[in-house]
Protein backbone atom coordinates (compact mmCIF):
# COMPACT_ATOMS: atom_id res chain seq x y z
CA UNK A 1 0.00 0.00 0.00
CA UNK A 2 0.87 3.31 -1.53
CA UNK A 3 1.86 5.91 1.55
CA UNK A 4 -0.92 9.19 0.98
CA UNK A 5 0.91 12.17 2.16
CA UNK A 6 -1.42 13.47 4.38
CA UNK A 7 -1.52 10.20 6.57
CA UNK A 8 -0.14 10.12 10.24
CA UNK A 9 2.20 6.87 9.31
CA UNK A 10 3.78 9.49 6.68
CA UNK A 11 7.65 10.50 7.10
CA UNK A 12 9.01 14.02 7.91
CA UNK A 13 11.43 15.12 5.07
CA UNK A 14 14.37 16.97 6.14
CA UNK A 15 16.79 18.70 4.19
CA UNK A 16 20.16 19.82 4.33
CA UNK A 17 23.06 21.15 2.17
CA UNK A 18 25.14 18.21 3.76
CA UNK A 19 25.74 16.83 7.34
CA UNK A 20 24.41 19.80 9.57
CA UNK A 21 21.02 19.20 9.37
CA UNK A 22 21.45 16.37 11.32
CA UNK A 23 21.77 18.12 14.56
CA UNK A 24 18.03 19.14 13.59
CA UNK A 25 17.19 15.43 13.17
CA UNK A 26 18.88 14.57 16.18
CA UNK A 27 16.41 17.15 17.83
CA UNK A 28 13.37 15.39 15.89
CA UNK A 29 14.39 12.17 16.94
CA UNK A 30 13.69 13.15 20.65
CA UNK A 31 11.09 15.00 20.71
CA UNK A 32 8.57 13.26 18.58
CA UNK A 33 10.46 9.68 18.47
CA UNK A 34 7.08 8.19 17.47
CA UNK A 35 7.79 9.76 13.81
CA UNK A 36 9.20 8.78 10.72
CA UNK A 37 12.20 10.73 8.98
CA UNK A 38 13.50 11.31 5.34
CA UNK A 39 17.11 13.00 5.12
CA UNK A 40 18.72 14.16 2.62
CA UNK A 41 21.97 15.72 2.35
CA UNK A 42 22.44 17.81 -0.84
CA UNK A 43 26.36 16.39 -0.54
CA UNK A 44 27.26 16.81 -4.37
CA UNK A 45 26.76 20.64 -4.18
CA UNK A 46 27.63 21.68 -0.65
CA UNK A 47 28.31 23.97 1.02
CA UNK A 48 25.14 26.48 -0.08
CA UNK A 49 26.11 28.95 2.53
CA UNK A 50 28.36 30.72 -0.28
CA UNK A 51 26.49 30.31 -2.64
CA UNK A 52 23.08 33.19 -4.31
CA UNK A 53 19.51 33.25 -3.44
CA UNK A 54 18.79 31.93 -6.88
CA UNK A 55 20.70 28.76 -6.89
CA UNK A 56 19.80 27.95 -3.51
CA UNK A 57 16.15 28.29 -4.57
CA UNK A 58 16.77 25.81 -7.27
CA UNK A 59 18.07 23.44 -5.57
CA UNK A 60 16.15 23.55 -2.64
CA UNK A 61 13.09 22.97 -4.79
CA UNK A 62 14.69 19.84 -6.79
CA UNK A 63 14.94 18.34 -3.17
CA UNK A 64 11.37 18.72 -2.12
CA UNK A 65 10.22 17.61 -5.75
CA UNK A 66 11.98 14.35 -4.27
CA UNK A 67 10.87 14.24 -0.84
CA UNK A 68 7.05 14.85 -2.40
CA UNK A 69 8.08 11.46 -4.51
CA UNK A 70 8.92 9.83 -1.08
CA UNK A 71 5.55 11.07 -0.17
CA UNK A 72 6.40 12.84 3.22
CA UNK A 73 3.55 14.61 5.31
CA UNK A 74 5.44 17.38 6.15
CA UNK A 75 9.68 19.03 5.18
CA UNK A 76 11.59 20.73 7.84
CA UNK A 77 14.16 22.77 6.19
CA UNK A 78 17.33 22.03 8.13
CA UNK A 79 19.36 24.22 6.79
CA UNK A 80 19.89 27.99 7.57
CA UNK A 81 20.82 29.20 4.19
CA UNK A 82 18.00 27.60 2.56
CA UNK A 83 15.57 28.48 5.12
CA UNK A 84 16.81 32.32 4.88
CA UNK A 85 16.72 32.21 1.13
CA UNK A 86 14.19 29.92 0.08
CA UNK A 87 11.63 29.33 2.56
CA UNK A 88 9.22 31.99 1.80
CA UNK A 89 9.17 30.87 -2.06
CA UNK A 90 9.12 27.24 -0.94
CA UNK A 91 5.85 27.62 0.90
CA UNK A 92 3.94 28.88 -1.73
CA UNK A 93 4.79 26.18 -4.66
CA UNK A 94 4.79 22.78 -1.74
CA UNK A 95 1.59 21.27 -1.31
CA UNK A 96 3.16 19.60 2.60
CA UNK A 97 3.36 21.57 5.24
CA UNK A 98 6.86 22.98 5.82
CA UNK A 99 8.95 24.74 8.40
CA UNK A 100 12.84 26.44 8.75
CA UNK A 101 15.38 26.72 11.46
CA UNK A 102 15.27 30.18 11.34
CA UNK A 103 11.84 31.47 12.52
CA UNK A 104 12.08 29.05 15.91
CA UNK A 105 15.50 30.72 16.43
CA UNK A 106 14.82 33.99 16.10
CA UNK A 107 11.60 33.62 18.58
CA UNK A 108 13.87 32.07 21.09
CA UNK A 109 16.74 34.59 21.00
CA UNK A 110 14.19 37.36 21.12
CA UNK A 111 12.33 35.91 24.40
CA UNK A 112 16.16 35.29 26.24
CA UNK A 113 17.42 38.71 25.46
CA UNK A 114 17.49 41.00 28.42
CA UNK A 115 19.45 43.89 27.25
CA UNK A 116 18.30 43.79 23.90
CA UNK A 117 21.73 43.09 21.75
CA UNK A 118 21.64 39.61 19.98
CA UNK A 119 24.20 38.29 17.74
CA UNK A 120 23.79 35.90 14.88
CA UNK A 121 26.58 34.06 13.95
CA UNK A 122 25.99 31.62 10.34
CA UNK A 123 27.40 31.63 6.74
CA UNK A 124 27.76 34.58 4.50
CA UNK A 125 24.41 33.61 2.77
CA UNK A 126 22.42 33.43 5.91
CA UNK A 127 23.90 37.05 7.02
CA UNK A 128 23.74 38.58 3.73
CA UNK A 129 20.09 38.03 3.94
CA UNK A 130 19.58 39.60 7.26
CA UNK A 131 16.57 37.04 7.93
CA UNK A 132 17.59 36.50 11.69
CA UNK A 133 17.11 40.51 11.75
CA UNK A 134 13.90 40.64 10.10
CA UNK A 135 12.22 38.35 12.28
CA UNK A 136 13.40 39.53 15.78
CA UNK A 137 12.64 42.67 14.35
CA UNK A 138 8.80 41.85 14.19
CA UNK A 139 8.70 40.09 17.23
CA UNK A 140 10.66 42.90 19.62
CA UNK A 141 11.06 45.84 17.08
CA UNK A 142 13.56 47.68 19.90
CA UNK A 143 15.90 45.15 19.52
CA UNK A 144 19.59 45.33 18.11
CA UNK A 145 20.62 42.32 15.77
CA UNK A 146 24.19 42.16 14.64
CA UNK A 147 25.26 39.16 12.53
CA UNK A 148 28.47 37.41 11.46
CA UNK A 149 30.03 35.52 9.12
CA UNK A 150 32.05 32.83 10.50
CA UNK A 151 32.97 30.64 6.67
CA UNK A 152 36.13 28.57 8.42
CA UNK A 153 33.59 26.77 10.82
CA UNK A 154 31.93 24.53 8.41
CA UNK A 155 35.31 23.34 6.98
CA UNK A 156 36.86 22.59 10.81
CA UNK A 157 33.77 20.97 12.03
CA UNK A 158 34.42 18.59 8.74
CA UNK A 159 37.84 18.04 9.16
CA UNK A 160 36.98 17.31 12.72
CA UNK A 161 38.36 19.89 14.60
CA UNK A 162 35.87 20.11 17.08
CA UNK A 163 38.11 20.73 20.07
CA UNK A 164 41.51 22.31 18.98
CA UNK A 165 43.43 25.52 19.42
CA UNK A 166 42.68 26.12 15.78
CA UNK A 167 39.21 26.21 15.89
CA UNK A 168 39.61 28.31 18.94
CA UNK A 169 41.65 30.71 17.49
CA UNK A 170 39.31 31.60 14.57
CA UNK A 171 36.53 31.70 16.88
CA UNK A 172 37.67 34.16 18.83
CA UNK A 173 38.77 36.68 15.81
CA UNK A 174 34.87 35.84 13.97
CA UNK A 175 33.48 36.81 18.05
CA UNK A 176 35.89 39.54 19.69
CA UNK A 177 33.52 42.19 17.55
CA UNK A 178 29.71 40.44 19.16
CA UNK A 179 32.18 40.48 22.69
CA UNK A 180 33.30 44.12 22.29
CA UNK A 181 29.49 45.26 21.54
CA UNK A 182 27.71 43.37 24.58
CA UNK A 183 25.56 40.74 23.17
CA UNK A 184 23.92 39.14 25.92
CA UNK A 185 22.15 36.46 23.41
CA UNK A 186 23.60 34.69 20.45
CA UNK A 187 22.00 32.15 18.29
CA UNK A 188 24.03 29.63 16.41
CA UNK A 189 22.51 30.39 12.71
CA UNK A 190 24.41 27.39 10.78
CA UNK A 191 23.43 23.81 11.91
CA UNK A 192 27.38 22.76 12.09
CA UNK A 193 27.88 25.60 14.63
CA UNK A 194 26.09 23.12 17.42
CA UNK A 195 29.26 21.25 17.27
CA UNK A 196 31.44 23.47 18.34
CA UNK A 197 29.25 25.33 21.05
CA UNK A 198 31.62 24.04 23.72
CA UNK A 199 34.37 26.39 22.17
CA UNK A 200 31.60 29.10 21.41
CA UNK A 201 30.51 29.06 24.75
CA UNK A 202 33.78 29.26 26.27
CA UNK A 203 34.74 32.45 24.08
CA UNK A 204 30.94 34.01 24.57
CA UNK A 205 31.81 33.31 28.90
CA UNK A 206 28.67 32.79 30.97
CA UNK A 207 26.47 35.61 30.58
CA UNK A 208 25.59 34.79 26.97
CA UNK A 209 23.00 32.79 26.14
CA UNK A 210 23.08 30.30 23.38
CA UNK A 211 20.31 29.25 21.55
CA UNK A 212 20.37 26.41 18.59
CA UNK A 213 17.39 26.47 16.53
CA UNK A 214 17.37 22.80 16.37
CA UNK A 215 16.09 22.86 19.89
CA UNK A 216 13.44 25.05 18.65
CA UNK A 217 12.23 23.88 15.58
CA UNK A 218 11.89 20.11 16.36
CA UNK A 219 9.13 21.92 19.11
CA UNK A 220 7.54 24.00 16.63
CA UNK A 221 7.51 20.94 14.32
CA UNK A 222 5.35 19.13 16.96
CA UNK A 223 3.27 21.51 17.64
CA UNK A 224 2.92 22.01 13.35
CA UNK A 225 1.63 18.42 13.16
CA UNK A 226 0.03 18.10 16.06
CA UNK A 227 -2.25 21.33 14.96
CA UNK A 228 -2.67 19.44 11.63
CA UNK A 229 -3.65 16.15 13.23
CA UNK A 230 -0.52 14.77 11.82
CA UNK A 231 1.44 13.32 14.39
CA UNK A 232 2.23 9.65 14.13
CA UNK A 233 0.98 8.52 17.34
CA UNK A 234 2.30 4.58 17.81
CA UNK A 235 5.79 3.78 17.13
CA UNK A 236 7.01 2.30 14.01
CA UNK A 237 7.73 -1.35 14.17
CA UNK A 238 10.92 -2.76 13.98
CA UNK A 239 12.57 -2.93 10.58
CA UNK A 240 10.20 -0.99 8.78
CA UNK A 241 13.36 1.83 8.35
CA UNK A 242 11.65 4.53 10.55
CA UNK A 243 15.03 6.25 9.84
CA UNK A 244 16.41 6.46 5.67
CA UNK A 245 19.13 8.50 4.94
CA UNK A 246 19.45 10.08 1.08
CA UNK A 247 22.77 12.31 -0.60
CA UNK A 248 23.50 13.17 -3.94
CA UNK A 249 27.03 12.03 -3.66
CA UNK A 250 30.02 10.13 -1.24
CA UNK A 251 27.32 8.31 0.92
CA UNK A 252 30.31 6.56 2.80
CA UNK A 253 31.76 9.94 3.77
CA UNK A 254 28.11 10.80 5.25
CA UNK A 255 27.70 7.27 7.37
CA UNK A 256 30.72 8.09 8.90
CA UNK A 257 29.70 11.74 9.83
CA UNK A 258 26.51 11.04 10.76
CA UNK A 259 27.63 7.97 13.32
CA UNK A 260 29.60 10.53 14.85
CA UNK A 261 26.49 13.40 15.77
CA UNK A 262 23.90 10.50 16.10
CA UNK A 263 23.51 8.07 18.75
CA UNK A 264 21.11 5.52 16.06
CA UNK A 265 23.67 4.13 13.98
CA UNK A 266 23.10 4.27 10.02
CA UNK A 267 23.44 1.70 8.00
CA UNK A 268 23.67 3.11 4.60
CA UNK A 269 22.57 6.26 2.83
CA UNK A 270 21.45 5.82 -0.71
CA UNK A 271 22.61 8.51 -3.32
CA UNK A 272 19.98 10.20 -5.70
CA UNK A 273 20.78 12.43 -8.54
CA UNK A 274 18.88 15.94 -7.82
CA UNK A 275 19.06 17.03 -11.78
CA UNK A 276 16.32 14.28 -12.41
CA UNK A 277 13.84 16.58 -10.06
CA UNK B 1 31.34 35.49 -39.13
CA UNK B 2 31.25 32.08 -36.47
CA UNK B 3 34.83 31.55 -35.49
CA UNK B 4 35.26 27.54 -36.24
CA UNK B 5 36.63 25.75 -33.36
CA UNK B 6 39.53 24.41 -35.72
CA UNK B 7 41.20 28.13 -36.44
CA UNK B 8 43.92 29.89 -35.01
CA UNK B 9 41.75 33.03 -33.84
CA UNK B 10 39.80 30.93 -31.73
CA UNK B 11 39.93 31.32 -27.83
CA UNK B 12 41.03 28.71 -26.12
CA UNK B 13 38.77 27.08 -22.75
CA UNK B 14 39.97 26.58 -19.08
CA UNK B 15 37.67 25.38 -16.55
CA UNK B 16 37.76 25.39 -12.55
CA UNK B 17 36.04 24.10 -10.13
CA UNK B 18 36.15 27.75 -9.16
CA UNK B 19 39.04 30.87 -8.90
CA UNK B 20 41.86 28.01 -8.33
CA UNK B 21 42.43 27.59 -12.19
CA UNK B 22 42.88 31.28 -12.80
CA UNK B 23 46.79 30.43 -11.25
CA UNK B 24 46.49 28.02 -14.84
CA UNK B 25 45.50 31.31 -16.40
CA UNK B 26 47.95 33.52 -15.01
CA UNK B 27 50.44 31.17 -16.74
CA UNK B 28 49.04 31.14 -19.64
CA UNK B 29 48.61 34.89 -20.13
CA UNK B 30 52.39 35.48 -19.46
CA UNK B 31 53.68 32.60 -21.59
CA UNK B 32 51.13 32.67 -24.91
CA UNK B 33 49.65 36.25 -24.32
CA UNK B 34 48.17 36.20 -27.99
CA UNK B 35 45.79 33.62 -26.91
CA UNK B 36 42.36 34.68 -26.16
CA UNK B 37 40.59 32.97 -23.16
CA UNK B 38 37.11 31.58 -22.15
CA UNK B 39 37.30 30.57 -18.36
CA UNK B 40 34.54 29.00 -16.62
CA UNK B 41 34.71 28.37 -12.81
CA UNK B 42 31.50 26.67 -11.70
CA UNK B 43 30.84 28.30 -7.88
CA UNK B 44 27.65 26.83 -7.78
CA UNK B 45 29.20 23.67 -6.86
CA UNK B 46 32.82 24.16 -5.84
CA UNK B 47 34.53 22.55 -3.93
CA UNK B 48 35.35 19.32 -6.78
CA UNK B 49 37.86 18.22 -3.81
CA UNK B 50 35.64 15.86 -1.71
CA UNK B 51 33.36 14.47 -4.72
CA UNK B 52 32.79 11.49 -5.86
CA UNK B 53 34.60 10.40 -9.76
CA UNK B 54 30.69 10.01 -11.33
CA UNK B 55 29.86 13.17 -9.92
CA UNK B 56 33.08 14.99 -10.87
CA UNK B 57 32.81 13.77 -14.65
CA UNK B 58 29.04 14.75 -15.36
CA UNK B 59 29.93 18.37 -14.00
CA UNK B 60 33.21 18.35 -16.17
CA UNK B 61 31.14 16.79 -19.05
CA UNK B 62 28.48 19.81 -19.26
CA UNK B 63 31.74 22.18 -18.46
CA UNK B 64 33.15 20.68 -22.14
CA UNK B 65 29.93 20.91 -23.88
CA UNK B 66 29.34 24.61 -22.48
CA UNK B 67 32.73 25.22 -23.87
CA UNK B 68 32.54 23.67 -27.13
CA UNK B 69 28.84 25.85 -27.61
CA UNK B 70 31.78 28.66 -27.12
CA UNK B 71 33.89 27.18 -30.20
CA UNK B 72 36.84 27.22 -28.32
CA UNK B 73 40.12 24.79 -30.11
CA UNK B 74 41.72 23.86 -27.10
CA UNK B 75 40.15 23.25 -23.51
CA UNK B 76 42.43 22.90 -20.21
CA UNK B 77 41.26 21.17 -17.38
CA UNK B 78 42.76 23.39 -14.55
CA UNK B 79 41.93 21.91 -11.69
CA UNK B 80 43.32 18.59 -10.08
CA UNK B 81 40.48 17.15 -8.76
CA UNK B 82 38.73 17.08 -12.79
CA UNK B 83 41.93 16.48 -14.10
CA UNK B 84 42.33 13.38 -11.73
CA UNK B 85 39.32 12.02 -12.30
CA UNK B 86 37.64 13.02 -15.71
CA UNK B 87 40.27 13.72 -18.12
CA UNK B 88 40.52 10.01 -19.31
CA UNK B 89 37.02 10.09 -20.05
CA UNK B 90 36.66 13.54 -22.03
CA UNK B 91 39.59 12.31 -23.89
CA UNK B 92 37.28 10.22 -25.47
CA UNK B 93 34.03 12.55 -25.64
CA UNK B 94 35.10 15.47 -26.87
CA UNK B 95 36.01 16.67 -30.00
CA UNK B 96 38.65 19.29 -29.50
CA UNK B 97 42.70 18.34 -27.67
CA UNK B 98 42.53 18.74 -24.23
CA UNK B 99 44.91 18.45 -21.46
CA UNK B 100 45.08 18.46 -18.12
CA UNK B 101 46.92 19.63 -15.02
CA UNK B 102 48.44 16.77 -13.50
CA UNK B 103 50.47 15.22 -16.16
CA UNK B 104 52.32 18.39 -16.75
CA UNK B 105 52.88 18.41 -12.56
CA UNK B 106 53.88 14.66 -12.25
CA UNK B 107 56.53 15.16 -15.39
CA UNK B 108 58.62 18.32 -13.67
CA UNK B 109 58.24 16.34 -10.16
CA UNK B 110 60.20 12.92 -11.66
CA UNK B 111 62.82 14.93 -13.52
CA UNK B 112 63.39 17.64 -10.43
CA UNK B 113 63.54 14.21 -7.85
CA UNK B 114 66.82 13.41 -7.08
CA UNK B 115 66.41 11.03 -3.67
CA UNK B 116 63.51 9.84 -5.56
CA UNK B 117 60.84 10.86 -2.71
CA UNK B 118 57.75 12.96 -4.22
CA UNK B 119 55.34 14.19 -1.95
CA UNK B 120 51.72 15.63 -3.45
CA UNK B 121 49.54 17.56 -1.76
CA UNK B 122 45.93 17.85 -3.19
CA UNK B 123 42.34 17.32 -2.43
CA UNK B 124 40.96 13.94 -1.23
CA UNK B 125 39.80 13.35 -4.22
CA UNK B 126 43.13 14.04 -6.29
CA UNK B 127 44.66 11.76 -3.32
CA UNK B 128 42.40 8.97 -2.84
CA UNK B 129 42.76 8.83 -7.01
CA UNK B 130 46.73 8.13 -6.48
CA UNK B 131 46.89 9.85 -10.36
CA UNK B 132 49.55 11.45 -9.45
CA UNK B 133 51.62 8.88 -8.32
CA UNK B 134 50.86 6.42 -11.66
CA UNK B 135 51.73 9.12 -13.90
CA UNK B 136 55.04 9.15 -11.93
CA UNK B 137 55.50 5.39 -11.78
CA UNK B 138 55.45 5.41 -15.29
CA UNK B 139 58.14 7.95 -15.71
CA UNK B 140 60.22 6.79 -13.10
CA UNK B 141 59.18 3.40 -11.83
CA UNK B 142 61.84 3.51 -8.57
CA UNK B 143 60.06 6.71 -7.49
CA UNK B 144 58.13 6.55 -4.27
CA UNK B 145 55.57 8.93 -4.34
CA UNK B 146 53.89 10.27 -0.74
CA UNK B 147 50.40 11.76 -1.47
CA UNK B 148 48.92 14.13 1.63
CA UNK B 149 45.18 15.38 1.47
CA UNK B 150 44.81 19.00 2.78
CA UNK B 151 41.41 19.84 2.96
CA UNK B 152 42.11 22.83 5.05
CA UNK B 153 43.88 24.83 2.63
CA UNK B 154 41.08 25.87 0.11
CA UNK B 155 39.12 27.50 2.43
CA UNK B 156 41.86 29.28 4.01
CA UNK B 157 42.84 30.43 1.01
CA UNK B 158 39.32 31.56 -0.06
CA UNK B 159 39.11 33.40 3.44
CA UNK B 160 42.10 35.35 2.34
CA UNK B 161 44.55 33.63 5.23
CA UNK B 162 47.24 33.64 2.73
CA UNK B 163 49.99 34.91 4.92
CA UNK B 164 48.83 33.94 8.66
CA UNK B 165 49.57 32.18 11.45
CA UNK B 166 46.74 29.48 11.43
CA UNK B 167 47.23 28.53 7.82
CA UNK B 168 51.11 28.28 8.82
CA UNK B 169 49.60 26.15 12.21
CA UNK B 170 47.61 24.16 9.96
CA UNK B 171 50.50 23.63 6.87
CA UNK B 172 52.51 22.26 9.67
CA UNK B 173 50.02 19.60 10.80
CA UNK B 174 49.69 18.29 7.38
CA UNK B 175 53.57 18.78 6.06
CA UNK B 176 55.40 17.05 9.05
CA UNK B 177 54.80 13.38 7.43
CA UNK B 178 56.54 14.32 4.15
CA UNK B 179 59.37 16.32 5.90
CA UNK B 180 59.84 13.47 8.09
CA UNK B 181 60.35 11.05 5.38
CA UNK B 182 62.77 13.71 3.81
CA UNK B 183 60.88 14.12 0.17
CA UNK B 184 63.07 16.55 -1.91
CA UNK B 185 60.22 17.20 -4.26
CA UNK B 186 56.59 18.34 -3.50
CA UNK B 187 54.33 18.67 -6.12
CA UNK B 188 51.17 21.93 -5.04
CA UNK B 189 48.37 19.23 -6.75
CA UNK B 190 45.62 22.10 -5.96
CA UNK B 191 45.73 25.07 -8.33
CA UNK B 192 44.69 27.19 -4.76
CA UNK B 193 47.97 25.89 -3.19
CA UNK B 194 50.63 27.89 -5.58
CA UNK B 195 48.77 30.98 -3.38
CA UNK B 196 50.00 29.80 -0.19
CA UNK B 197 53.01 29.07 -2.02
CA UNK B 198 55.67 31.11 0.59
CA UNK B 199 54.02 29.45 3.40
CA UNK B 200 54.65 25.91 2.39
CA UNK B 201 58.17 26.72 1.07
CA UNK B 202 59.12 28.17 4.67
CA UNK B 203 57.79 24.45 6.27
CA UNK B 204 59.28 22.71 3.77
CA UNK B 205 62.81 24.44 3.48
CA UNK B 206 65.59 24.97 1.25
CA UNK B 207 66.08 21.62 0.12
CA UNK B 208 62.69 20.26 -0.95
CA UNK B 209 61.77 21.74 -4.63
CA UNK B 210 58.43 22.79 -5.27
CA UNK B 211 56.43 21.90 -8.28
CA UNK B 212 53.66 24.45 -9.15
CA UNK B 213 51.72 22.69 -12.32
CA UNK B 214 50.56 25.79 -13.58
CA UNK B 215 53.57 26.72 -15.18
CA UNK B 216 54.49 23.09 -16.86
CA UNK B 217 50.74 23.12 -17.90
CA UNK B 218 50.85 26.21 -20.06
CA UNK B 219 54.09 24.78 -21.91
CA UNK B 220 52.41 21.93 -22.56
CA UNK B 221 49.57 24.28 -23.94
CA UNK B 222 51.63 26.13 -26.40
CA UNK B 223 53.25 22.53 -27.50
CA UNK B 224 50.16 20.92 -28.33
CA UNK B 225 48.64 24.46 -30.03
CA UNK B 226 52.23 24.56 -32.13
CA UNK B 227 51.91 20.95 -32.92
CA UNK B 228 48.34 21.44 -34.23
CA UNK B 229 49.08 24.89 -36.04
CA UNK B 230 46.94 26.31 -33.52
CA UNK B 231 48.62 28.85 -32.38
CA UNK B 232 47.62 32.46 -32.70
CA UNK B 233 50.44 34.49 -34.21
CA UNK B 234 48.86 38.30 -33.62
CA UNK B 235 47.86 39.96 -30.73
CA UNK B 236 44.06 40.15 -30.92
CA UNK B 237 42.86 44.04 -31.33
CA UNK B 238 42.11 45.91 -28.00
CA UNK B 239 38.19 45.40 -27.34
CA UNK B 240 37.77 42.20 -28.83
CA UNK B 241 37.12 40.90 -25.55
CA UNK B 242 40.48 38.40 -25.06
CA UNK B 243 39.64 37.27 -22.00
CA UNK B 244 35.97 36.08 -20.50
CA UNK B 245 35.39 34.66 -17.63
CA UNK B 246 31.93 32.79 -17.05
CA UNK B 247 30.69 30.91 -13.41
CA UNK B 248 27.94 28.84 -12.50
CA UNK B 249 27.48 31.40 -9.42
CA UNK B 250 27.84 34.57 -7.44
CA UNK B 251 29.78 36.50 -10.14
CA UNK B 252 31.00 39.62 -7.71
CA UNK B 253 32.56 37.08 -5.39
CA UNK B 254 34.22 35.52 -8.20
CA UNK B 255 35.42 38.78 -9.38
CA UNK B 256 37.05 40.16 -6.82
CA UNK B 257 38.90 37.46 -6.12
CA UNK B 258 39.95 37.05 -9.63
CA UNK B 259 40.82 40.77 -9.20
CA UNK B 260 43.22 39.90 -6.65
CA UNK B 261 44.90 36.81 -8.52
CA UNK B 262 45.41 38.43 -11.74
CA UNK B 263 47.37 41.48 -12.89
CA UNK B 264 44.67 41.88 -15.47
CA UNK B 265 41.32 43.64 -14.24
CA UNK B 266 38.41 41.57 -14.94
CA UNK B 267 35.52 43.99 -15.82
CA UNK B 268 32.61 41.59 -15.54
CA UNK B 269 32.17 37.56 -15.20
CA UNK B 270 28.52 36.39 -16.46
CA UNK B 271 26.64 33.71 -14.94
CA UNK B 272 25.61 30.41 -17.10
CA UNK B 273 23.30 27.66 -16.03
CA UNK B 274 25.15 23.87 -16.06
CA UNK B 275 22.37 21.98 -15.89
CA UNK B 276 21.40 23.18 -19.46
CA UNK B 277 24.82 21.67 -21.13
Amino acid sequence: MELESNSKDAPIGVFDSGVGGLTVVREIMRQIPNEKIIYFGDTARLPYGSKSKDTIIRYSRQICHFLESQKVKAIVVACNTASAQALDTLEQEIDVPITGVVKPGAKTAAEATKNGKIGVIATEGTISSQIYSQYIMKLKPDTEVIGKACPLFVPLVEEGLLIDPVTVEIAQRYLTELIDIDIDTLILGCTHYPLIRSTIGKIMGDKVTLVNPAYETARELKELLEEKHLLNETKPTLGTGQYQFYVSDAADKFKTFANSILKYGILSAKVVNMEQY
